[in-house]
């Protein structure tokens, strides 16, 4: 079979699917996720064989020690993704919540109420989680899915999926609801990215270069998990223990994660009191930093920051700082250089922190808040399929709501239009 | 200036004009809708010099009739136009609605509220009307709007363009929140669509082919207006005076638009009964009929409908008409023909409705209903951008609800994560 037909089979299949899974009750959804975290438990030796094998072949072909990390499947992250599958099952069935209900002067009872969105498609590089965390989400949400993982992790991947598929068949749901494009090379998700018809949403989750990619070639709508460039201001009211305190979590607890600060912003009255103390708290703990040229004056042995690093992403432990004017200034500079991620004022000042909190344009604004808290789990919606940084139908983290769409149903006596 | 360049200072001017309207309030943004409404009433007769102007061109460029019609802009649809934006400025506002509010159990508080999306590119055909139409909706709902008409009404669009720049002035606000790209070639669409870093979102407005193209071409998300293959299906145990009603109403009351229908399904029981008389009733209107080969069994005389009918819009008074066992065949068909539109199912039988309005994946399902009232107003939006057929961000009529984003406003007391 060629790429084209081989694809274009799963995506028809995939759809059929997706009929099924939006007439599935939440009992029958819930109990198909409980049979597949069993599954994933019981076949641990199989996955870890699997495993072993994309590990060999990986340490082969010289993987770097990172992503030969990512691509580890051990018994704790097993059962991690088997949890996850149990947490998935306990949430809110979001489909068929009725989201509005009127009726009109002429009679007619409109509904709007929440559906699947259909057939997702995951595009995502090394951790074979996804594979499990992906499959889950779309199926409780009532949508098949189909999922292209990275070639390094094809083997663990492949293992998963079956497990998944023959789990989904124990409950007499088709397997077709959970597939995974086995061909491994690009033309297989270039073929994918045409499918517009069969598929109705596409999701990268991975490096730029990933995004790029697929948002360049995707011809169904995708949303995408794009970088953070995040921000902590400390105005000049500020209370400076908590703002060191939040801008030590923001740059420091986690510095590989998207929610990560990587600019910090601090208002010019700072600049010989505040700004001096804090950077010697961020060195101590190994944090580089990258200065304007007030932050390298009042500071002394600074790299200077280039035009470049105020639009990077660093994911490491490394800070651009910058002297600002006021909260209007810091406000310029996070919609013009920010990536409309996750961003944060530390003020005692409430109209400050109002027009930090209406200006500044990004998908969460924080006040006294350090920016790591922009995630599913900690906003309380109990999964994350990830944090879209699009505007259009899902903005910052996306749990099973996010994942579906809506319909009207109207209901009538035989109305007619004049 | 070269194209290029020039699309790009529109859209960075649109950008930094989104951020003064994000930060307005209703009353200021309803002040500049009434302005801009009594500008258009106030300069018709300016505004009928250039449109005579276009008609002109039009008529030696021998334009269709049709097209001539749409082109036109007399006193009653100028009325029409300002009258518009009179309503608009009625209508509540969407930004800053609090759509949901939380506290978490480490105290955070969590809000979230309805933004602007920021700048919306509309691209369109012939009628006029849309440049104040959209302009409007976009104004209110708090977005920048770069509006790109068609060739054929350059100069009215230009002269409403500045009517309605200079009315933002009179009121302090930036004219360039509207702007009309005034280059004529499509190359201006091209580089238009590649500004993903300053356009939020592109709505196409017109037919199938311009649809297409900014499909293709869109770097940024696109929310498309397209086709509607609206079914009515007459189940066996229906109302069958209601049923000849409805059918009459959708496909004879108004056959050039979207939601009128295109495709009747009719039970097999009614094969010998209903369907006959049916067709009779709308030959009688002038309808053509294109059957199934079930339907041209039991009427003479019919025309037999292709492979390539059940997919097809006619927009004319033209019906493809299919006997289908039940209604599971029904919903089948549906969703294998239709374009997620409009469908509605007549029938007494409750549970047959209820499956009919839960298996139908279209934007719209209705039950004893005609499929004519998909429309903002009907709905009761009190306003209209069009009719999405797009899956994610807005399905259905689009109000101005749906030209909103939202964001996450995230208060606390220096909370950090573990």
């Amino acid at each position: 079979m060629n790429v084209k037909s081989y694809i274009e089979d799963v995506c028809k299949r995939s759809r059929e699917a997706s009929r099924i899974l939006n007439a599935l009750s939440s009992r029958q959804k819930n109990k198909a996720l409980g049979v597949m975290a069993d599954s994933i438990d019981h076949f641990f030796e199989k996955i870890s064989l699997a495993n072993e094998k994309d590990w060999a072949e990986g340490e082969k072909k010289s993987l770097s020690p990172a992503l030969l990390d990512r691509l580890k499947l051990d018994l704790k992250r097993t059962k991690l993704m088997s949890e996850g599958l149990r947490e998935v099952a306990a949430l809110p069935d979001p489909v068929g919540e009725v989201m509005e209900a009127w009726t009109r002067p002429n009679g007619m009872e409109i509904q709007k109420i929440r559906v699947p969105l259909g057939v997702i498609a995951i595009i995502y590089e090394s951790r074979p989680n996804v594979t499990v965390d992906s499959a889950g989400l779309c199926f409780k949400s009532g949508n098949a899915v189909i999922l292209r993982g990275g070639s390094e992790a094809i083997h663990t991947n492949q293992i998963l999926a079956q497990i998944l598929g023959e789990a989904l068949s124990k409950v007499k749901i088709s397997s077709d609801a959970i597939q995974l494009i086995e061909m491994t090379d690009r033309e297989a998700i270039f073929e994918l990215l045409k499918m517009s018809q069969f598929v109705d949403l596409v999701i990268p989750r991975g490096g730029e270069g990933l995004i790029r990619t697929v948002a360049e070639h995707a011809r169904m709508p995708i949303i995408k998990h794009y970088k953070g460039v995040c921000h902590v201001f400390v105005d000049s009211d500020a209370d400076f223990e908590m703002a060191e305190k939040i801008i030590l979590n923001a740059k420091v607890q986690r510095p590989g994660v998207c929610n990560a600060a990587e600019t910090l912003l601090v208002h010019q009255d700072l600049k010989d009191t505040f700004l001096p103390r804090v950077i010697r708290s961020l060195q101590e703990k190994g944090v580089e930093i990258r200065g304007c040229p007030q932050t390298c004056a009042a500071v002394s042995g600074l790299k200077k920051a280039t035009q470049e690093d105020w639009g990077t992403e660093y994911l490491d432990l490394i800070l651009s700082v910058k002297v600002v004017k006021d909260v209007e200034d810091a406000i310029g500079h996070i919609n013009h250089y920010g990536s409309m991620h996750s961003d944060s004022i530390v003020t005692k000042n409430e109209a400050n922190a109002q027009a930090f909190l209406s200006g500044v344009d990004s998908s969460c604004v924080y006040h006294n808040v350090s920016t790591r808290f922009t995630d599913g789990f900690e906003f309380g919606f109990g999964a994350e399929i990830g944090i879209s940084t699009e505007k259009i139908h899902a903005r910052g983290p996306m749990g099973l709501r996010e994942l579906t769409s809506y319909k009207y149903l109207v209901r009538g006596s035989g109305q007619v239009r004049d």
